[in-house]
């Protein structure tokens, strides 16, 4: 069976290396052409690839893929993986779509857009369906969007808790990894030894997007789910992974025991169809007194396609009426590139490719 | 006038070394003696200091306090600084108080026991008379805690807001630094480029002191306060400065502007009293919008004794029935060795020295 | 073919795991216990492993391996693997080499021993007979060291420069990462945001270890190469790999392709013998302007099995009659556990196992 | 006695913000203006310094420099302190001058111009003649400039024993802090837990401005020493600090304590003539085992002035017929603004201004 083409936006950016890594070798997928910033047309992926500690390299890449260079889109690729800026993504990404290629993409800047999924496949896949309300879709285009990298994590455990015992509120204090702001991102003089409690836009996403998330759709749009949000954002000097502290409130009053049971052993549709870069279990519940912490459990869940791909959950707590836990994700692959490679992957198995 | 003596327990550490820069020259007191643990026994003092960014080091300090050796106690200090190891301190600081010593100690052995107080004098004076009511007090022994380090630098905002708006629950998550786990305390192979989701009992802690050092006290005991507080603590690789996110409930609906005006124009005894170690305004509001931040704002608070003696806030947002802020305090200066010291002043200008 | 049993010594430690990890799955060794220190007996090891970004975990190592205690060592192993601190392992390794076992090293108090050889297999494989000449030999025991962290990255593009173009002198700086210093290594407070120049006794180990790796061996004993080496070792916040700068003076004129062509081609027994922990190029040569570098370059060398176990070798110049380059090797793998990995793999390979 | 009216230009960089720290009650010179790019224009200086643990801020400097607008600068101002990229300073500065201004910069366009000095009052200051032979002098203006920073700080003890020793050769390697980059500089992703071997065009520099600084001045123009640099480059993940390791060919054989006095009691016309931002000691030789360390010494040299104007020694050893050392110096004040700030001083006390 032919793969599919796809093309990557924003390639040499810290998501758009991400995509290609989870691209490399992929099943469905074949990387037909890379687009970045004037800067780096030209210049062959290999050489611009910077993903830390040899998880992805240009000795380890595919040929075809290290002496690709940045630039040649191919007219007929199929799908767009989108990690360029926001800023930039939104008129290029519905340029795209009205072209009759399908958008699958990081940026937030098409996110509350009618009809417009925030999708997490194990979460919302029937979300899916909004496409066909997007007007470009007669032609083949349309948008999808993977949630925002510090919702990503805590979605599906905030998903797979609702579901069962009811959420009321929410409370979430983050601990983001730099990555998450790009590259050059933060400038390293705020970055080391230091914390900066600001992250443009992002605790209003959170208490927004998350609500559409785990809300329903049908052909007359969104509907939010009823919980509330309130987040707090910071930035610490932390590579990859977002760290997020949570307090709950809940409609019922389970034991800690079966809120972790009903987290480890939650699956959604992704595992049930055994999509490539689905992890084998979407949540990871760990035990120890310390965990999760990102530089051993941003990876977590072991095959190879799927590393990085589950949400990691500790420190399982109750008191005065609320729980509280600790959840961590990968915020270029979960968070990032992985959510959206995902995502297509899922709209595959949907016959929407 | 004689300066009253003092020894200064644990004075190696990241805290007693702190105690000994806000003793340095001080007004009321005169360090007699420093104690360790054998380790560092016969040791210059001038040898031992470690405060980064030359904030105080052998070369601007004292030649007396410089050339004093580590472990020789005056037998007639009138005042004890503690700054020894919770699990070694409870022992050590009764046995001072039973020869009639003032323990103003930061470690947390004591502070729950019936009528010591936690001390923060901007907030609780009226808690010193419960040192009356300790049966060392007619030796003229007692002991006096400050607050653990992650308490302190809320406790201040939280009360000018409960005392207006009233209180009724506070979500906190903390983004500590290093200094706060003494010395060596963390390893760096769990530190660089990391963030660890637990502090052994700092969650207790705050839970439980917050409500003590906020709630009133006559002969019959202390009365906690009745707001909840629902606690998420880290430690993150920064060096000194405790950041601190907060949602909070209230009773009433003020605006941010007035928030923001009760914070900053509160005061406490220690300002109308003028003792030494009081910060001008013991509350900071910034108002950028990345602010506070350790580097930037962990030693806050112009005039040279009082540096690192106030709580810095900022971000004031609100939204779904809640107010969001940030808080930011010194760990090792307003959150131990100077909470204490404060303390002591306190209790001098009370006659209770 | 049944594989060689093997016991890991200070198995919880960062060189302990790395043991493990090299070891799992090996084609030559099978891992029969682990000893560490008292602190840890009884735990299992997949509870203590603690490598960071997920390159060896709980989740991804064998049953067998992940639920073996601590502290159970088979009397029958062939061979120890010790990655026990320094201080504790001179009378343990000699007392096992006494019972007939195997000792291949990382700790450094035998590397200046009499018939003790300090092997790097590229570089010194006729240095093993020097093993004959033990006194435990008759027995079946005996002492092979490998070469010390920082001497190791250093060695093999010396040797191949030594050979080609002869070397007079050695001006090296280390930039030395934290795993280097052992678990609870380095406190946190001396490390973020700090450089620390001074590693116990790293220069004279330098200085004089160097000489005896590239030096000859007969059965009169070792023989120091003659070119000097002055050595100023520092520690930087790292988490793994050591950088070092280097300025050599030569007996001949090379250009720097010249040298660099000597670099690239370098092979040496362990390649041409491919043993398992073998890199396929023990020295690679990268030609940007700002390379090597620890977070992209200490893994570098794909197959699985000799990740992090080749020399990167970065920014060749000249001047003054001067050659300057900065070389980097992985600390815990090539230059600790890896190392001794390869040294047993070409004992069994020569038939002294 | 009216001060001399100065500008300072690229106020906001790391630099800029160090110059206005320094001349804050500067009793030779008064700030009139800022200038800096485009972006910063209008905004107060006091909105947007931002040195680390409150060294400098907005609420410990002066009303008047807080409040002063950026982009005002004095047509009447007697010296321009340039803090600009060195791209940028070029021009601006020989216009300057052309204009009748004394240019101070720190930027290093113009260092190796015929006549422009490159001034470290302690080791040069027969150079400052050199400025009668520019073109501009005659209108009263002139540039003047400061060493490089990784060269500042070794510069001093390389001169006190180059004097005292004769000096052959130098071999540094340095470790130079974060905030030599500028701002935004090094990207947090590539410094966090990494090291980068590579500064632009830096060992170009250190190896021909060192022998100009160290050389002679006539009016035939300058004649550069006679010993050799051998420099590697390298930023590390720290603030402010750069730590150089050092080996060295003397032409005599002086005993280490020899050159520990020789660096202890070296002064030069700063000291004897008292120059405001002058160190009491250039050179502070420690002996402790693993000193200089940055965030402790780098701000070493106790008045509030000259903080961080002394080179800080430690670690003097030799071996194989050389000398080996650390040196560490402040690379924003020595190495920088406060280097440029003393060569004006010793201009006024010669009568140059």
């Amino acid at each position: 069976m032919s793969r599919i083409s796809v093309a990557v936006l924003g390639a040499t950016g810290p998501i758009g290396q991400r995509f290609v890594q989870m691209l490399e070798g992929h099943p469905y997928f074949e990387v037909e052409g890379f687009y970045a910033s004037e800067r780096s047309e030209g210049k062959r992926f290999g050489d611009i690839v910077k993903v830390r500690d040899h998880e992805f390299s240009e000795e380890t890449m595919d040929a075809k893929i290290r002496t690709m260079d940045i630039g040649r889109i191919s007219k007929n690729a199929r799908i767009a993986f989108s990690g360029i800026p926001s800023e930039l993504a939104g008129p290029t990404e519905s340029e795209l779509a009205k072209k009759g290629v399908a958008v699958f993409t990081n940026a937030g800047s098409h996110r509350m857009d009618e009809h417009v999924p925030i999708m997490i496949p194990e979460i919302n896949p029937d979300h899916a369906a909004s496409v066909e309300m997007q007007d470009t879709y007669g032609n083949g285009g349309y948008i999808v969007t993977n949630a925002n990298c510090s919702s990503t994590g805590i979605a599906m455990p905030l998903f797979a808790i609702d579901r069962k015992f009811g959420l009321k509120e929410v409370f979430v204090s983050t601990y983001q990894a730099l990555s998450g702001a790009g590259y050059p991102g933060v400038p390293s003089l705020d970055a080391v030894g230091n914390v900066v409690p600001f992250i443009d836009k992002e605790e209003e996403k959170m208490e927004k997007e998350l609500a559409k998330i785990l809300g329903g759709y049908s052909k007359d749009g969104f509907r939010p789910a009823g919980f509330k949000v309130m987040a707090n954002c910071a930035r610490v000097p932390v590579v990859d992974g977002h760290l997020e502290s949570l307090v709950l409130k809940l409609d019922s009053s389970p034991s800690l025991k079966e809120i972790a049971s009903v987290l480890s052993e939650f699956r959604g549709e992704p595992q049930s169809l055994r999509l490539p870069s689905a992890p084998e279990a979407p949540i990871i519940v760990r035990t120890e007194k310390d965990r999760p912490q990102q530089v051993y459990d941003a990876l977590a869940g072991s095959p190879e396609r799927a590393k990085g791909m589950a949400s990691v959950v500790g420190r399982l707590r109750e008191g005065n009426g609320y729980y509280k836990m600790f959840a961590l994700s990968h915020n270029t692959l979960r968070g990032g590139a992985g959510g959206s490679v995902l995502n297509a992957e899922l709209f595959k198995a949907k016959g929407l490719l």
